[in-house]
Order: C-alpha cells, then structure tokens, then sequence
C-alpha cells in the first residue's frame, strides 16, 4: 500500500475542528484538485459557495440541523449542480437548450459529488479533516435563497473544513463481498454479510460508549427508512428548474 | 504541493490501455479504498458489479455506445446506486420502510459517486488509468436487465481500470473564479469567463489536431443540449422504484 490508498482508508468525517485556519492559498490549491476531477462531457456541473460572512454560516448551522461546526470550522463550502453556467454559454452559441430533463439532474449531482470527492482527498492529505453536511438538504430553499442561488443550480451538500480539534476511531464498512459482485447481483448472501455487519456494529458502539450505545447497523438504518426522508426534494428541485422531465 | 494533490491534479482520463492485468489483492484495495469515503447516515448505498464475461463485457461496450475500451480494458466496473440492501435490512429489523422518495435517489446517487472517485484515486495512485462510462445510461434497462439488478438498484456509471496504454495531455478546466464564489452565487463575470474559457479551449483542440478542430467549450455543448439527453432517464429509474415522490 502507497501513501495515498493509506490516506484514503484513514478517512473519518471531523465534527471538532481547532482554531487554526487554512491559509487562503492552500485553499485555493484544494479547490483546484477538485475541479481536476472527471466530468461528465467536460460540462463541469458544479459551483461552490465558499461562505465567510458569520451570519450566514451561522444561519446555515441551523438550516442545517444545528450542526454547530457548519459555523465553527476554518471554512465552510456549499457544493452546488450547475447547470446554469453550461446551459446558458450553449444558448448564448446558439443553441435552443433543452433544461430540466432527469439525467441533467444526475449529471450535475454526480460532477459535484465527484469533485468535492477530490477537494476531500486533497484536503485530508494535507492534514485538514472534514465533513460532509447532507443536512444542507433539510432546508434547501432557504439555504438557495441565503446564497442567492438562481434556477438550474441547487445545493447538493456542504462540507467542513479545518483542522482536527479530534481523533475519532475509523468506522468499519460492510463487507467486500456485500458491495462487491461478480458479473451479476447476486444477494443470497446478504442477509448473512448483513448479520455479519450488524454485530461489527454492534461492538463498535458498544466499545465507544462504554457499553451504553447497543444497536447495530439495520437498527441505526430504521429511523432513516421509516419516515418520509426529506419529502420537500422533489417539489423544491421541481421549482429550481430540475423538473425531472 | 504534496504527491497526492499533484497525482490529483494530473488525472486524464485513459481509453487505450495496454495488455497489462490488474492484479486481483490489489484490485480488491482499490475497492476497500472506494469504500472509506464518506457515505450520507453511514448507509452505504452502492454496489458495485465487476464485469469478468467476456460476452458481457462486449455487450455492455455496445450497449454504452460503442465504446471498445468497456470490453478491452483490464477490468470493468458498473457502479451501481443501491437503496435495496439498507432498507431490505431496516425492514427485516422491524421497520416499515418507505421507498421511492427522491432524496433517496440522490443520496445513492452521491454515494457511490464518492466512493467511485476513491477507487479512481486508489487507482491512479498505483500508475492505473480510468475512465468514466456515463454511456451506461445509454441503455439503462438493458445494462440493468444483463447484470440482474434487482428493483431499488440503478446503474449510475461504468469504470475501465486498466494500466495507461496512451499519455493523453491535461484537459483544461474552468477558470477558479467561475466555479468558486463567495457568499453568495454571483454570475456578473460569468459570461466574460465563459469567453476566457472558451479561448483555452479552442488553443487546446487546435493544438491536438494540428489546426483541424476549430470549436470551443460553448460550441461542444450545444449538441449536448439541443437533444433531450437521454430522455428515457425518468422512466427508466421509476421502473427501477425510484419513483422520485
């Protein structure tokens, strides 16, 4: 194993970053290895907010969930789906653009998810933790209108970065074979991997709450699947443009 | 720069592959490495199928177009969004599980596109070259129905691993500028961007044809746009249980 497949295998999301900030080149240089990821058809669908103004980080901790290190961490990035800047350069060579079909919805998600994978791996190596903020999607209207996102361009997820103010363990990941199949899906083994990963779980709760926290994986998963998870998405794309034609 | 911001920063993607295997303990840490990046509430909502059949695998180069390298590469991946192992495994705890919600589309979507680009950093890291299939998209049902995906499983992008059999040049990207904003999404500049961009990009077409493709960033995305991109998406990913409520 090489340096960088050790790299990616320490990955653990920080929540506890100290006071230190990124220096503003740096940033700039885990930006730009960001955008050196693959993009679909060259589009590059994708624009980030870097939010400095403490009000609005502050109002995006709370969009978010209350997640206090969204205002807390050195910096703070919402990764946006472009397809705005794309479309309209087409339109303005001449083309009468079509917009809002599904698969711009997925290739924009997908350039996103692809290049903040990059900023991540960038950042990690350098010794910045980091977060993903899914929960950006809790209230992602207020959220589009806070950073004055215009149509075609919705926010996919935030991320922080700063660093380690902790060191938590690595969290164990479901089995080779669960994820991995040859030539066919193949799933008469999974209730078993699953069982299997379930007790991994289980333990590793166990062990990091001194015996408090007992549940596993499937049980963690309930609440999740139970209800409606974030039931506002499709009417909120719908709005921004992403119509899922 | 450290030696993974610049491994980063030099990714091409790779269609020419030399008759070199990837050995199979390594291949298999370049998917344990996919698996360490982030994944939404730990669900973990990918699988991956590795494509060994000859005859599939020249299936599969058809069926996403006629691309050679599906079938000539060393390995080839399907990375497929999976909603059906979480929520089989909620259900089987005792939940009554809701499915078909877009953010559930999108969270298995974002997902396995982070952990993609980890087994394409993984890869690269070790001298192996990789490209993207977006065209699995171009046959959706028939990719889906040759891997036996089951219902809530889509195939999001396919993968070619292989060592480099071509040294492509760097394609350019954006400028920093148009892709990162502060605070607030703000496009006043955008068009005269878009310009700067489109210059690079005609200097960079003419260079690797010796003056014979005279086009641009705006005018390679016209056809892109003009079409309805795959407009059988919506109905494909409904069909799948992806209902997008």
């Amino acid at each position: 194993m090489n340096p960088t497949i050790e790299l990616l295998q320490s990955h653990r999301s920080i929540r506890k970053f100290s006071d230190r900030k990124i220096p503003g080149e740096l940033f700039e240089t885990l930006i730009r290895a960001g955008q050196s990821a693959a993009t679909s058809n060259h589009v590059q669908a994708y624009t980030i907010i870097h939010v400095v103004n403490t009000e609005n980080r502050r109002k995006l901790a709370e969009l978010a969930g209350g997640q206090a290190y969204v205002a807390d961490s050195s910096d703070f990035l919402v990764f946006c789906a472009d397809m705005k800047r794309s479309t309209d350069a087409a339109e303005r060579a001449g083309a009468e653009v079509v917009r809002g079909m599904t698969e711009q919805l997925l290739v924009a998600s997908i350039d996103t998810a692809l290049m903040a994978q990059n900023v991540a791996v960038a950042a990690e190596s350098v010794g910045i933790g980091l977060c993903y903020i899914g929960g950006i999607r809790n209230n992602p209207a207020e959220v589009s209108e806070l950073l004055r996102l215009p149509e075609h361009v919705y926010p996919v997820f935030g991320m922080c970065l700063g660093y380690p103010g902790q060191n938590p363990e690595l969290k164990p990941r479901l089995p080779l074979a669960s994820i991995l199949k040859e030539d066919y899906y193949q799933d008469e083994h999974d209730q078993a991997q699953v069982a299997e990963f379930d007790s991994t779980m289980r333990e590793y709760y166990l062990a990091r709450t001194g015996g408090n926290k007992d549940t596993n994986w499937s049980e963690q998963l309930k609440p999740l699947f139970t209800s409606k998870l974030r039931p506002h998405m499709r009417g909120f794309l719908k709005d921004r443009g992403f119509e899922m034609k």
